[in-house]
């Protein structure tokens, strides 16, 4: 299902600022029976990334409509909420009385294999350093061009995923996921204050692991501290955590830290 | 006009990968009289940058096709042609039978003040400073968010252009335009291998000059070597030549190099 500025439309305007420039903004998050999960906290931060630059965030109420109405139809599903700046000539300036575009899609929830759960993933070591532009780090904005050609550096169907670094080689995340890398008991999550987007499940795996007495770095991971780790885990709100199992031929167990910190996540009471 | 797969439409699919990732190429000139100026230069890039990023170009004479088409109705105007991957269900990855998208959009030729052509134009120095990102270099690709959030900094109507360094303060161009600096009767424009995008009039000018016995250098120019310069002037498919009059409370009179290098490209052959 779409819907385009609230009404079911499979279309949006050629000369929307989305797809001229990828001015715009989005979220992608599942529903489950109905509930979009951690809602407030998708909101937040896709008012959060609207304000950033400098596009009004459409009101939550406006929002929600747009969900029951997608719920109605399929209670479960992954949700994708784009808002660009909307529709103008041509020219980077940004147009006095831009109206917004609301774009509300629902996919299928994927079917990854139950091994990905259990025994994890196989992950890519990409080749591409991420780029750092401050004046737009960390908000999801729609140019995302790294991550498409990260994901084109595989084929092979056994890797679930890329990991990605920066142009100092410290690892930053997975084209599609935030990385945890656990050693002695203690998580560490990269900074991303240079590159890389802060999803909401990191924020929600920080505070449950925090609240439970976990100590969580956020600090800059080079290739060999990654290497020998004693778990990694990737996130994101779609997959929840997925453990990595192998990079190239460095193998990894499955392990408890991520096995517990799964749970909690998926008892959290934040939806 | 507006022609979509080369039906005339205002609509593109809300699933189009250009949207949501930015995944997909463009070129901007103006038609003339029914021409699309250099047009065999445009189609050549368009085919590079799209074979830098995978996607199948549209054949030469289907885009021909398009401009024919809105040439009967609209002989003087602005083209503006993006090819996106095509339409797709979420996930980064290139789906394998993605049918490009093929975008021609018009827009009325710019009514840019003739004081613009005469006198030159006053342009800002922006604060934001372009990332590097080589494996998409010079690729006019759909992530401009960095064009966006540097004509943000600006509203004077009375500023024409912003000029753009890259994160080690060497210029690189502006918003929307490359940049020539002219010392002692020589020419340089930066160098754009690690940002920037080489356009076509740039390409013209270098061989126009060159032809003429003017020497070209493609190198680094500081911010002290852009206020040093003699004559300082833009460059794009649609303004042409703009020289710069002003920059903060440095002013520059009327130059006969930059005068001399517009009549040369104004009388160019190459349509």
């Amino acid at each position: 299902m779409i819907l385009v500025n609230g009404a079911s439309s499979q279309f949006i305007d050629a000369r929307d600022r989305g797809l001229a420039y990828g001015d715009g903004v989005f979220r992608t998050f599942p529903m489950q029976s109905g509930r979009p999960v951690a809602w407030s906290r998708q909101y937040k931060k896709l008012d959060t990334d609207c304000a950033a630059m400098q596009i009004a965030c459409p009101g939550e109420a406006v929002l929600k409509q747009d969900l029951a109405a997608v719920a109605s139809h399929e209670p479960d599903c992954v949700i994708k909420i784009i808002v660009t700046r909307g529709i103008a000539e041509r020219g980077y300036a940004i147009p006095v009385a831009a109206i917004p575009t609301r774009i509300v899609l629902s996919t299928p929830a994927p079917d990854y294999p139950a091994s990905y759960f259990e025994a994890g993933i196989r992950v890519h070591l990409c080749r591409l350093r991420l780029s750092s532009q401050p004046a737009s780090t960390g908000i999801k904005h729609l140019n995302r061009l790294e991550n498409v050609l990260a994901r084109m550096e595989w084929n092979d169907p056994d890797i679930a995923e890329g990991l990605l670094c920066d142009a100092d080689d410290y690892l930053i995340g997975g084209t599609m996921s935030n990385v945890f890398v656990a050693k002695d008991g203690k998580l560490t999550t990269p900074a991303l204050d240079r590159c890389g987007i802060a999803g909401v499940t990191r924020e929600r795996i920080m505070e449950l692991s925090r609240d439970r007495g976990i100590a969580v770095r956020i600090g800059k991971i080079t290739i060999d501290e990654l290497l020998a780790a004693d778990e990694i885990f990737l996130t994101n709100s779609v997959i929840g955590i997925w453990q990595i199992a192998a990079i190239d031929r460095r193998t990894w167990a499955r392990g408890s830290l991520t096995t517990k910190i799964r749970s909690w996540l998926q008892n959290a009471q934040d939806h």
